[in-house]
């Protein structure tokens, strides 16, 4: 999507100024003050910081005149209600996922990760020149609010577990930490999900009330010191090939914005996006290297584990699209954008990264 | 690297404007008019267009007071001296590919890509958040300019070649148009490489003065029309792994800006910073189908080619490196990022990616 198609999806009518005299400069740079609430603790420093980011180049692009202020989950709201809290206006915005609120609607899945989705390029791909933006947004105006990319994870693990998983048997009764969408799929597989929050994962692995649980990555997993209570680490994460952060921003608040700050706000959006992945990038190479001197069992999930997944992943979309036209068409237009992607990334990118994998281990 | 590490590495010492008063915004709102010279035609509308959309989020975050305007290779200077009309100031930016100038020196190449460097996420990450910025600032300072990432094609096709290459014994005395160190790696397999530019590509490989010639990837290579003159498209492009695409603005020019200016120029630059690569990730899938619908010949380069180039490479930087000294540095640095990027990629992303183009090849 272009810029401009894109500021027109997102609902902005205000006129560019022409005026070039004094009283408009001052006009077009009033003091502004937002509350972003972010779903997410400072300790995920990765994910979190993205939002501070943001802020930042906000601030310093508007001489200091559009600030806009980053709050912890629980610092005004509860992380999972951000969105809410958006919608009704309490903040401006929020630094979210959108795949938490499944609850309202499963559709929400699709601005975050779905099972067996887009790798981190695609879904920016998809967001930016695919139909992603438009269709999301379509959906989000709903719920008052208009959404940009915030950053990325990258292809996450696939959880911690306290024995080998050999095959798909071995999930069969297995209890989880493992929410939304992937936990749906995860119960067609024998899995009974189970929805706790990071803090809690430890000590419930320790105790065995449960059998495995999924995080992040290595960089954010080793903080919650998993490999001490659950040593198999599995991958990948089929769930998540990438999760996509957002920004969800109150659809008429945006609207009120100076066009010069709607820009403003879009590229630092933009420029908070991408640093997110490459601080990932650059931070998971060394947290895996240290995990598993640290203990960590790397594990790939055997086949038919990810077979009977996709299957199951595939069956599910199926099952919801035929209940929910907006899930049908979000689905339909990843699926259809998916499989060209791939034909084309299988060419040149997968072969290029197979030799680089395979002349590493070469030496 | 932090943005704030970053603005210090580019040399930046404009003091934050404290003073809220009206002259002092207008002040910080100064009418400021640039020129960016393209390294590149109109046609390579997705290298090209990245320097006109950044001009544009520039143009909009600053109410019109800050303009850019870009103009194609050859309308004010050749494509190829866009760095010393740069440098000379004869317009304060331009937008380029850093790989263009190893005659000058070849630390250049490490800028936009080297053969078996790493791929695009990993540059971005090496880039922002390993040492990439810094060294690389460091080199171009001495060419008074200061480098921001401008885009990438992700990683490229291995050109056309009028026969098929079925061992590296194939490549002795072929004649392909292939430049700077990749050229020079190729020419230790025994290929003479050629320099040509792009428009005469076609009629050279007609008429068999040439008989291979790589370019870019399918999109952009379907606009010169190279499979009907010579069928067997090769892959990877194991030389560009990614090419990244540069902004190398006047480092004089860059520190008089005022801090707003420096800050919404940084955003803008990095939107289509991620904006080109996402153009490329949507535009190459349907060109490939086109292409091979055309009568394009897909085929893997050979094992002893890859292998062979690869060992090619790692010899020649290693005879840059024992003569130069800023190539060294570089090397080694490039080297040991690139093992422990490929180490992490190999165990979530590539086997995400491994299953899901195995997945779609089942259908």
């Amino acid at each position: 999507m272009k810029r401009r198609e894109f500021l027109t999806a997102a609902g902005t009518g205000v006129a560019a100024t022409t005026a070039l005299a004094m009283p408009a400069i001052a006009q077009s740079m009033p003091e502004v003050k937002w509350r972003c609430t972010s779903s997410f603790p400072k300790s995920l420093d990765t994910i979190y910081g993205a939002g501070e980011f943001m802020a930042e180049v906000v601030k310093e692009a508007t001489d200091g005149k559009f600030q806009i202020q980053v709050f912890a989950a629980g610092e005004i709201v509860p992380g999972l209600q951000a969105l809410d809290a958006t919608q009704n206006n309490t903040v401006e915005m929020c630094h979210s996922a959108s795949y938490y609120y499944v609850g309202k609607d499963p559709t929400f899945a699709f601005g975050t990760a779905i099972p067996f989705g887009l790798n981190a390029r695609q879904t920016q791909a998809w967001f930016e020149q695919g139909n992603g933006m438009k269709l999301l947004n379509d959906f989000y105006k709903s719920y008052g609010v208009v959404m940009m990319p915030g950053g990325n994870t990258g292809a996450q693990m696939g959880g911690w577990f306290r024995k080998e998983v050999k095959s798909v048997e071995d999930l069969k009764g297995l209890k989880m930490r493992i929410a939304g969408i992937a936990g749906q799929v995860m119960a067609k597989l024998g899995v009974v999900p189970q929805q706790l929050a990071g803090g809690d994962i430890y000590p419930a692995l320790e105790k065995g009330t449960i059998d495995a649980a999924e995080w992040v990555g290595p960089y954010d997993d080793e903080k919650l010191g998993l490999y001490k209570v659950a040593q198999y680490y599995y991958y990948p994460g089929w769930w998540e090939g990438c999760a996509a952060l957002n920004y969800f921003v109150n659809l008429e608040k945006f609207n009120s914005l100076p066009k010069t700050y709607q820009s403003v706000l879009l590229a630092a959006m933009a420029q908070s996006n991408t640093n997110m992945l490459a601080r990932y990038d650059a931070k998971n190479p060394p947290a895996i290297q240290s995990l598993v001197r640290s203990g960590a069992q790397l594990r790939r999930y055997p086949n038919d584990v990810m077979d009977a997944a996709y299957k199951a992943a595939t069956t599910l979309y199926d099952e919801i699209s035929a209940k929910n036209p907006a899930f049908k068409t979000m689905w339909d237009d990843v699926k259809a954008f998916r499989s060209n992607a791939y034909l084309w990334w299988q060419v040149a990118e997968f072969t290029f990264d197979d030799f680089m994998v395979r002349a590493r281990s070469r030496g």
